[in-house]
């Protein structure tokens, strides 16, 4: 056992060392030009703002959590388990260092991946102004510096919980830590940015007639610290939550420390070795194709990674085959849901040719087709999930009692173990397009600028994959998550010498009623979320008003009169957090609701519904808003009619609709949905002791 | 029990002696202006063309599905049941025959809603010239003629198989011959009106500058009639498949007509009498409001239900008032949907005036608000149909076992007890349409279309009611044919002495597969059925640019000179059925897939999925489009820039949009989760003996 700790610590330290090699390497790349190096810099101010008070209102939120989880958790003090001898005083201090430890190393992974991503951006497009080779090479290991501090920081921190509090309930506040922060920072940043966004061309294209991305705008800062802002946190939860579930399944087959938790923890730090040496592969020849080079890496990293497992597990104590398999199944579909994602958003493939082409009959063409289209993607991903994890059941459901569920955590685990390229890529995205942006500021000249495009595309495209593996992900665990439920309510169940939970039947007509609702909550939800952009986008275009009206030589680009940047971000920032926080708050009360009137079966129907329709609903948003994204790109490169066209209106109207699908409600239902899990088993005792119906 | 047979009968016949008698009293009805009638009469024969095309189709796909249910239900022939001792041979004919029965009722029923419609439009429209009272009688009472055929049509149809066959599973056959009927007429009716309406506009407003309603335009006829096509066809199927799944489980718990199954048929047979009374009291004043008389309508049906069934069904041997509180709870709840989903949809509501507000800061604004409330809409009836489902279990639960799926089922029945009333009132919408559009091109006059608007406008307000009606419904339905599926299955297990389902469990990997992949079906369907209308509008248009071409002196407008409507018709009826087809097999062969691979528990789960996320798409598809539609009418009506405002193009879009999702998708959606339920029920046999998992 000690040997997989071992090998855990080392790539740890591996992938933190080469994180900082990989930092120092992007600081050591030229950065002269002023014009990009004081952008750059008011990005980088702006998202720090952002930044400050999005943690200030979360230290809040994090310190009533705290006490919250002090009182009720494990179980409620008045249980009077703090008293009792059985070390709980201890248990409840566990949790809530836990729980805040979870937040924190959230939140320093946010503040990382701002840090190198402002430092990179500028040196990207400088790099652009060299060859397409540098700069492809900038941007992607500024990404890379992203993606293994992430992973590290996780794999870390899951480690030092375990080993503390050998216990793997407590592992499960960690993760609540992780993913209430993942929930600010993803939907949170979501509205941000799309806030930002939306008010900018509403009134800098529209009304003021300056083009989009010009330093007049007062919201032009936000719109470009939105687009860093936030980055990765979904893939951080999920990472954190798969790991959590496997672990809390292998505890209670191990009984303890055993063969099982530590095959968790060497897929775990292999997935990390393996990505690694595949980001230290990377590389586009000069004149090459980044899209292709970023999917490579991918392939590679996923090659390394089963070709790793299949030599170093059989070495491990307790080792079985059918494990691996459902890890190696787990990981396949991951790529395999990533490149069907791929075929409905690559403006090469003829979907978003079809949708460009409908635009031609006007607006309401261009929303019915992408949104049937974006009905039809979520197809190949749920079969892909379904099918995954029944074979992972089938797998492992030999080994023995508790093996079956067991066998789909190691399948999230197994499609999450290159999450550290994976998240390199995601990172990669932001990065060339701030560089994208600022070579234009910057005058750096057409051949740059288009060099830039063309990383900035590789970007899109690739997101569709990234995006793929993180819905895909987030199924897997949270089906996972559901078993990890179950073990938890029945724990407290024969606490209280009730009878235990077998499953949850369908027809028990508390479980339906707990489907039923919770199947309308990511819908909630995310409108919730699409309204709220739609309403802070309001408030920002009357301050952006204001600053015309009142700032005087503003509009006439008077030299040294500079717009107020931060007053704008302010309101994205405070707008983000107000909007966020209802939409958080139903969600959790309608938890609390279900569970306190249909008991813990109503809850596992619950999680059930929460996790068809939110995988449904986040798949058909994402795919649906690359889909428009690309459209309207694919017509912009004269297709169609070309720029200024009846059809270019049309696609515009797609993308403007699509962006808060992608960007706001979309990648946020994933945490959505692992925050509802969390909660469901942290309560679980609750649930247990008072409801109505249950 | 032979009292309840002749109640039943006795209900029956006055329904249809009232049908004919207001048959008969709207033919005699002024009908005088030469235009109208000409227009009229050019609707009826285009009606006549789709339904003759339609049903040949039908015809051929009925007679395959005969065959393959001859040849493989209630099982297959080479189990050597056809040449079995115990009248198995029977048995297979008389599926067929009730399969056969089911799809020449639905169509009866349709063909008499045309004949209904389009008797009544005209005459509604000269009632306008006279006031809004008798204008408001023709037009309801047309529906009603409609309303009360059907329900008469479905309780004569299943009262005949029970007692002919006296074999519930033989009532699923005859209800899958209604439903399979209603899916063509739902979901081909509707790309048929949609390919119409989109063709039209496309060409005719846009393209040669001639005014929406224009004669000139080949495609106008189209228009008109797929408003009057597959009317009330969805609620004709859920009716008989609510009926048919109660009746399969009384006749379980009773072992044949007992006193369940009679109390079954004893509130199929008031809510027929509650709904004449309902309809023989409906009036407006002269300058009354017709929303308000056709909702009071609603709820005094409600009332007479309620107090008729207290009084009446207390009589019967072996009474509950358990399962009158669960039929009861179903109807209440019904009620508070449709006032609910009225909420949403209402101009003179918060909501559709905020999505018109919102149309100010164009289109994708209109499409974004709207796409958010319409997922938040869906929430109240999600709660209503998981609360009234949990209530009627807990209800009838202490009644045995078996009783509390059967209040499920009764909750069902209540809901569409009323179902002659909801008819009436959906019927009501078309034909007032049309009367508007009559009154248009009839000229007259101002006060007159003023009237017919009204009623119009009325007819749009209340759909939104019997939408949520029939949504709701099908939710129970369908949660009780889940039940029904269970003991088909297990009747087919135990014949094979296999281990018998006590229930779908969530966490069995089996059924989580079929619950994914059920849960994607809805939204594949949907999507297809979208793009179907894009295509064949397309088609269409193509033929009206060529008749403009070819035939001399069209669109001058020259005397004499007309379109050829017909083939317009033609290729909507042609192009409607190649469009659903695939979509209907997609369905069809999903569900055989999943039951092949996962065997019968696979199958609970994917009917759980499917009618976990239909109902969500269904609720949002509808009430999203209601909510577009009538935000274009309130701009119309002169707010936020009124009539060729942006906000109003803004408006526009929205309701394109709407329009499928309205009149396509979501209703279909409601008959594709009965058709699937139906045919896994059917099929669970064959699942039972072979897969590759189960």
């Amino acid at each position: 056992m000690q040997l997989v700790v071992i090998l855990s610590f080392f790539a740890v330290v591996i992938a933190f060392a080469f994180a900082v090699y990989l930092y120092l390497w992007v600081k050591k790349q030229p950065s002269e030009n002023k014009r990009i190096i004081e952008v750059s810099s008011l990005i980088q101010a702006g998202a720090n703002t952002f930044m400050r008070r999005e943690y200030g209102v979360l230290a809040r939120f994090a310190g009533v959590a705290a006490v919250l989880i002090f009182l009720f958790l494990p179980e409620p003090v008045w249980n009077g388990s703090l008293l009792g001898q059985d070390g709980s005083l201890v248990r409840h201090f566990a949790m809530t260092a836990a729980y805040l430890a979870g937040t924190i190393l959230s939140a320093i992974a946010g503040k990382i991946g701002i840090l190198v991503a402002t430092s990179a951006n500028g040196r990207t497009a400088e790099g652009a102004k060299k060859d397409l080779k540098t700069a492809f090479l900038i941007g992607f290991r500024g990404g890379s510096v992203m993606g293994l501090a992430v992973v590290g920081f996780s794999l870390l921190g899951v480690m030092a919980v375990l080993l503390i509090a050998a216990d793997a309930t407590i592992l499960l506040g960690f993760s609540f830590g992780a993913s209430s922060l993942a929930l600010f920072a993803k939907a949170g940043g979501g509205i941000f940015t799309k806030t930002a966004d939306v008010a900018a061309d509403l009134t800098g294209k529209v009304e003021l007639g300056i083009p989009e991305d010009d330093p007049r705008n007062p919201a032009v800062i936000a719109d470009n610290v939105g687009d860093v802002a936030g980055m990765g946190a979904d893939l951080f939860d999920s990472n954190v939550a798969a790991m959590a579930s496997a672990l809390v399944m292998s505890q209670a087959l191990d009984g303890g420390f055993g063969a099982n938790t530590a095959m968790v923890f060497c897929y775990a730090a292999l997935g990390l070795i393996a990505s690694i040496i595949g980001i230290a592969c990377a590389r586009v020849g000069k004149k090459g194709n980044p899209t292709g080079a970023l999917n490579a890496s991918t392939y590679t990293t996923t090659a390394i990674f089963l070709v790793l497992t299949a030599i170093v597990t059989p070495l491990l104590p307790g080792f079985q085959w059918r494990i691996w398999g459902a890890s190696a199944v787990g990981l396949i579909v991951g790529v395999v849901i990533g490149i069907t994602t791929d075929y409905f958003t690559d403006d090469s493939k003829p979907i978003v040719q079809k949708v460009a082409h409908a635009s031609r009959s006007g607006s309401a063409f261009t929303i019915l087709s992408g949104v049937s289209y974006g009905f039809i993607s979520a197809l190949p991903a749920m079969v892909g999930i379904a099918v995954s994890a029944l074979v992972a059941y089938m797998l492992c459901d030999p080994l023995g009692e508790g093996y079956a569920l067991f066998g789909i955590a190691m399948a999230a685990v197994g499609m999450l173990s290159i999450v550290g390229m994976i998240i390199s890529n995601d990172a990669y995205g932001p990065i060339v397009d701030n560089a994208r942006g600022l070579a234009e500021m910057g005058g750096l000249g057409e051949e740059t600028i288009r060099i830039a495009d063309e990383l900035d595309s590789a970007g899109n495209t690739v997101k569709a994959v990234t995006k793929g593996f993180s819905i895909g992900a987030a199924g897997l665990t949270v089906i996972s998550l559901l078993g990890a439920y179950m073990s938890e309510v029945n724990e407290a169940l024969s606490g209280m010498g009730k009878e235990l939970l077998t499953g949850f039947d369908i027809l028990d007509p508390t479980v339906f009623f707990g489907i039923l609702i919770g199947a309308a909550i990511p819908a909630v939800f995310s409108a919730m979320l699409i309204l709220g952009v739609d309403k802070n986008a309001q408030r920002m275009v009357g301050e952006i008003r204001r600053q015309f009206r009142e700032i005087k030589g503003l509009k006439e680009g008077r030299k040294g009169v500079k717009p107020d940047y931060d007053t704008c971000i302010g309101i994205a920032t405070s707008g983000a957090l107000k909007e966020l926080i209802p939409a958080g708050l139903v969600t959790i009360a309608a938890t609390v609701l279900v569970g306190f009137i249909g008991g813990p079966s109503a809850i596992g129907g619950f999680l059930l519904g929460n996790i068809v329709s939110g995988l449904l609903l986040a798949l058909f948003m994402s795919n649906a808003g690359g889909l428009w994204d690309n459209a309207k790109k694919y017509v912009e490169a004269g297709n169609e009619g070309g720029k200024g066209s009846d059809a270019h209106k049309a696609a515009v109207t797609g993308d403007t609709v699509g962006d808060p699908f992608k960007d706001t409600a979309g990648p946020s239902i994933n945490t959505q949905i692992t925050v509802v899990s969390l909660v469901a088993s942290l309560l679980s005792g609750l649930f247990a002791a008072f409801s109505l119906f249950g």
